[in-house]
């Protein structure tokens, strides 16, 4: 008999789960349910599609229902699995039609993702109110806009907050981001590199307000805008993006236990507590690498790791998620703002004492013309005198640079071996000393 | 008395190994000595201001006189070392004007470079034949071409020879590249590799000939051009690219050691078998960081390390220099071109059994517009699984690519490791699954 592979979920981590599953196990009978319309498109395109650089929603599809189809996975849209039971191996699910089915598994694969974080603050409810989460929620703003929303408020100055922020500007609206946290990006960078991020958006024209509360959203049955900070501020549409929370209602439900970072627990197989269910992408916990403490990473790349961890498990294979070293990276208008492993910030939370180095640079020779600003701040564990963090602000090459600081933690580079580093350079495309090289000197000298 | 540190070359090593010194003892008595009119300019930078990017040569001074001044560092131009008695610890110089002194020395550094190889070809010493080591020759090249030279044929397809090839196209001239080997960059790339770039050049307009040998220089007193492969192909102007060799006459004629790779014998120190005698950069032999055999790298920023190694050393500091992995890169018209560690052809000579992945991917997700293309070729030991090499080929964030696998070799990552490294996503920078990655998992089939 067929191995019978269920996951709930179709985005990132629950496609790659059936992908994987597909390729270890061309037998198997792979079952994936989604409440959505569509499965397999890209959420983190959602903002560039408001912004005007990807031409349609349509666009972020990833994985058309053909190809669902050549793989022989069975894809429920518009699906909702209302309960687990672990004993009887056993989901139920409610089709868009109204029918309620119960379906066996041997391997279940929860990937159930995250939802936009709502506070019950007065007037919420209110049209004019938006998330950025689904495809739905997309296409709702782009139609705020159509109809000729002119200002927006964004509530919460995280990566969705921003990149929605920065798109809505593109198209010509006036915007105010409220931050409740003294910084901007307050998961992603230390207050110091916040600062020169924050000046680059405000000099684009959006207003930053930090360290402000929103308390109530204004207006009748139209939101008209938010009163944050003593403030009443006006606008035609306001965006909520305080931030994810793993989907953990239908696993807590089931009675699969979730960790200390509120996402569903899992071992390094991405197998949860109860044999043979597994927990991959935003709603599940995992490791930090480097703290060795519970983390819920929410991130795409993670999400992908993990599913085909997941994925390949669940068709009988064997092999390990080791943990999240947590490389991000954005572009707000032109900056691409990158970060990996800890910040200072984090590293002192887990009790971490830390040493850092951070360099102004440029992205070419010094004589070459149209270089582009590179700012680095690098993070190393004062102890072992390992590298544990970098955060990057720069006009080019900041992704590949977080991926190569990702590479040293994962292999536990020290200071003093990267300041040793064998780098390339021309002068079109870097300077003669890589500047990762010099923050590491930097480091060096304080740890005499 | 302080510490009398002499040091023959003043271009990267040279100078790097200068300000190290300086760096360490702030009284030691540094003298640079160089046969150029200018020290401390980037040699790399002089392709592109022959192409028009860079306005003038002039640009290219990384570190003016003034400089070398506030450092005290006691610069002599144009100035010839002719001999060197290491017993006596004296080298002898020849000022511009002629006038020969001793100077006594306690550390010596030489940081003599490389010189363009000239073939005893029939007709090479005509006018018209240049070569691109010093900016004297870059500027006699850009003479050429404001008196009006039109043709250009370029002697060797190797970094030099191509870069100089586009700038002369991106100034107008029609230019044909002759290279004995069968295929274009045979010191960076693999042939498979290599034909890529050659179609990308060709479609630019550059003529390139393989697999064919200049055997003589055609013209009267002036060049007309050149007879190759039984051709007789005309030009303007001929460029000698045929490589570089290590500048060791002064060593040898002092009794100092050269290696096997025709440099001068160095250790971990970067001193050569004579107490007190450095040597750094295009001159000096070094170890290769994989292969751990004896290699003259040739590259700019192995000889910066080098050349600080040297200066911390030669000042009374302790540091070493751990031997050359080779990260080298270059932009060919839009075209970034990168490799580090071996390649499939240069593990094979040095005896290593290799498995290679190779991805044809993209720089940004699928679905974002004006996404460039990417091809990696990733280069693993059969034995160890672990990662030697990867050559790149792409439109945009090449560098840092190259940059994250040397750290990977240097820290000695097998294949299966980048299989499940974190990477940083962000539709418009990058896909979701990194490309380096998806190479590591062609990799991981084949092992199985």
């Amino acid at each position: 008999m067929p191995n019978r592979i269920i996951i709930i979920g179709a985005s990132a981590a629950g496609v790659d789960s059936a992908l994987a599953a597909r390729k270890k196990d061309r037998a198997a009978e792979i079952t994936l349910i989604t409440q959505e319309k569509l499965a397999g498109y890209s959420r983190c395109g959602l903002p560039f599609v408001i912004g005007g650089q990807i031409p349609a929603f349509k666009n972020l599809i990833v994985y058309p229902t053909a190809y669902f189809q050549l793989l022989k996975l069975n894809l429920k849209t518009e699906t909702i699995a209302t309960a687990i039971n672990t004993r009887d191996k056993t989901v139920t699910i409610v089709e868009q039609a109204g029918t309620t089915q119960n379906l066996q598994y041997d391997k279940l694969v929860l990937a159930t993702g995250a939802y936009a974080f709502m506070p019950r603050l007065k007037g919420i409810e209110k049209q004019g109110v938006y998330s950025l989460r689904t495809m739905e929620d997309g296409e709702k703003i782009d139609c705020a806009v159509k109809e000729g929303a002119k200002t927006a408020i964004i509530m919460g100055a995280g990566l969705i907050g921003l990149e929605t922020g920065v798109a809505l500007i593109e198209r010509g609206l006036q915007v105010t981001v409220v931050e409740m946290l003294p910084q901007i990006l307050p998961a992603m960078l230390d207050a110091d590199m916040a600062k020169n991020v924050q000046l680059l958006l405000t000099e684009k024209g959006m207003r930053i307000l930090i360290g402000k509360t929103v308390v109530e959203l204004t207006g009748n049955e139209k939101v008209t805008g938010v009163v944050a900070g003593g403030e009443q501020l006006a606008a035609d549409i306001v965006v909520n993006a305080f931030g994810v929370r793993p989907n953990t209602k239908l696993a807590e439900a089931s009675g699969i236990p979730l960790g200390e970072s509120t996402g569903i627990k899992t071992n390094t197989q991405m197998e949860t507590p109860i044999k043979d269910v597994y927990a991959v992408g935003d709603c599940a916990e995992t490791t930090n690498y480097i703290t060795q403490k519970p983390v819920c990473a929410q991130l795409g790349t993670i999400a992908v790791k993990q599913g085909k961890t997941a994925g390949v498990n669940a068709a009988g294979g064997n092999t390990q998620y080791n943990g999240a070293i947590g490389s991000a990276v954005t572009k707000l208008f032109d900056t691409q703002i990158g970060v990996t492993g800890l910040t200072e910030t984090t590293a002192q939370r887990a009790g971490i004492e830390v040493i850092t180095g951070t360099v102004n640079s440029k992205t070419k020779a010094e004589y070459y013309p149209n270089a582009l600003p590179l700012k680095i701040k690098l993070i190393a564990e004062k102890a072992s005198q390992r590298i544990v963090g970098v955060q990057i602000i720069g006009g080019e090459e900041v992704t590949q640079r977080i991926n190569a600081v990702s590479l040293a933690i994962q292999k536990q580079m020290t200071v003093p071996e990267l300041a040793k580093a064998d780098t390339a350079y021309a002068p079109p495309l870097s300077e003669t000393w890589e500047p990762l090289i010099t923050a590491a000197e930097i480091i060096l000298m304080k740890f005499r």
